[in-house]
């Protein structure tokens, strides 16, 4: 088992980008873009073929590319053109995500990597959409090949338990009680124990998986590295709270449904699974601000609070205007934005990535 | 082979209540709720006694059930409630309609199913969606045990080429030229062939399939058991052509892609195929109105002429507003209604439905 750690500045990460948004977004977890990849036919050979040859069953993107493009697709079109034969790919989602807007997207993107692989490509694979919670079991038993989940997984099943005493802040901080943080700690090993016994069912043995998540690299689940963006959040509604604009009892009783793992609570959970190994693990430092290393920018983009800000609204909204409503959202994410360009200007802010390849080996 | 003509004025239509209705549904085809059931592991085995014991995969609904209630999940339900092991259900659909609501119902759907069945239901079998046209490949090789498709196959492809002249008509009719209805049947041929093409491809020797579709009894594809309820729609456009609101042109170039085949039809496409036998074609009558028998209808579902035209739209509105625009289409199915309560006074209005059995013995 090799834990490569580097550190990276100049990799993005578009969190959720891709994500569909449905009603069903509230305060339990909006998880999404799990692709599940199965192979049939004479796949599992030349599966094996390559295996042999390079060492993986994937043709290998740049680690790059796996932060700047984290939707359903991307994998996808790697595996795809890896292995050339009849291969079933599963969308998964929650049930009352958006599935439509992916499904729409779906001929263009077989049309252009028709084009892209040339002649030859035939009806070889077949795209579906899995609705489900992937803390579940989703799939027949050894029924798949392949499994990716792209930033989805630092998403827990529901909000943990007894956390009641976290007030003022709306996830894991330097100023909430043990507890809150056990709860949440307690929240993810059951969460995350599902997610391998699960997938170890369903998953072919010598099958792989690809996990891409946010993390920690410290010890300390309350680090700056994982909970300021968050802290930042909790200010802006901190800020309308004090000027009258919020209950305090709305803010005290709202918490995200999340937790960012170091390598060594993700190690312990495969561990005590017992059935995957971990191939490699990869932890990179990835930009707030996507656009940052863009030669030519647009003005807007040139933006940092206005671009993060974005990016977070676009996955935390959901979760707050079911708990806030709708009508403040406008005015908690102007706030936000402009607490975060603040702290933009003034220090270094990056979220950590892990990627993480197994191998089912039992 | 046997064809079961029977008549019977008791049984309901909803017409395509269920289709999800989304905005690539305009001139091309709007066929749903296709289901496609997979069923693996040991299920084959159990299949195959069910077969040798009753001669059918399928727990039988009855025909009253299979016109009422021609959704998506009917005939999941009786295929799962009819063999209990893992399996794998397959809902198709074209990508731009709308999945998500159908995605939404599932978790409902499977509660009522895993109380009725009872305990040690498992996780026995997995929803999965299937964006794509089933006039292409949708699935691997042999990988489908029975497939379903309910009242989509009378949809076309895409409009017939060539029928420029058939002017004032919307559909084939008795004053259509001889080369629209040859170019109607042409479409069906081509559309119906590619079909049973794919889905032979798909299914295992032995699977099996059921289709339901409007069809006709008589020859004459132009006859009024499958034309009349298209007519009385362009009797309504070409009296607002008449009365300025629709211009001619408009009415002239704008034609239905269905097409309602009589048993010979079939027959001739299913035998030049020649991979599926088909077991039994049941022919029923269906009354227009499908609240028709109702004990006790409310006032308004006692409207045969409002409970028809909202059917109607359900399944036309979409490619009618494509081609003529939104705006006029109260106006279109108020008079539309009107000509229908006026000739549902006077006259017997039926479709004419087909439940067709298939086994794949090649």
């Amino acid at each position: 088992m090799k834990h490569d750690v580097k550190r990276k500045t100049d990799q993005q990460l578009k969190v959720m980008a891709d994500a569909p948004r449905g009603p069903s977004c509230t305060r339990k977890a909006k998880h999404s873009s799990c692709c599940m990849i199965t192979a049939k036919g004479d796949i599992h050979d030349k599966a094996d073929k390559r295996t042999s040859h390079n060492g993986s069953l994937l043709q290998q993107p740049s680690k790059e590319d796996m932060h700047r493009r984290p939707g359903l697709f991307f994998w996808t079109k790697h595996f795809v053109c890896g292995v050339r034969a009849h291969q079933d790919v599963y969308l998964n989602d929650l049930p009352g995500n958006d599935f439509n807007t992916i499904f729409r997207s779906l001929p263009r993107f077989l049309g252009n990597l028709k084009n892209e692989i040339g002649s030859g490509f035939g009806p070889c694979f077949f795209f579906t959409g899995t609705p489900g919670s992937f803390y579940d079991r989703l799939f027949a038993t050894e029924s798949l090949h392949f499994v990716h989940s792209s930033y989805s997984l630092h998403f827990l099943s529901k909000v943990p338990e007894g956390i009641e005493s976290n007030k003022r802040n709306i996830y894991m901080a330097s100023t909430s009680p043990p507890c809150v943080v056990k709860a949440y700690y307690d929240q993810f090993q059951t969460d995350f124990s599902m997610f391998l016994k699960y997938r170890s069912q369903e998953l072919v043995t010598g099958g792989r998986m690809v996990l891409t998540l946010l993390g920690r690299r410290s010890n300390d689940p309350t680090s700056k590295e994982c909970c300021y963006i968050w802290e930042l959040l909790a200010m802006a509604l901190s800020d309308m709270v004090s000027e009258g604009f919020v209950e305090e009892e709305k803010l005290n009783s709202f918490n995200i449904p999340k937790y960012t793992p170091c390598p060594a609570e993700l190690k312990t959970e495969v561990e005590k699974e017992g059935s995957f190994a971990i191939d490699r693990l990869e932890v990179s430092e990835v930009n707030w601000n996507a656009n940052d290393d863009k030669l030519c920018p647009s003005d807007e983009l040139k933006d940092g609070g206005y671009n993060v800000a974005k990016c977070m609204r676009a996955v935390a909204e959901p979760i707050l205007a079911s708990h806030f409503g709708k009508t403040i959202m406008d005015e908690v994410f102007r706030r936000y934005r402009e607490i975060i360009a603040d702290r933009m200007s003034k220090e270094r802010t990056e979220y950590v990535g892990f990627v993480i390849y197994f191998t089912k080996y039992l």
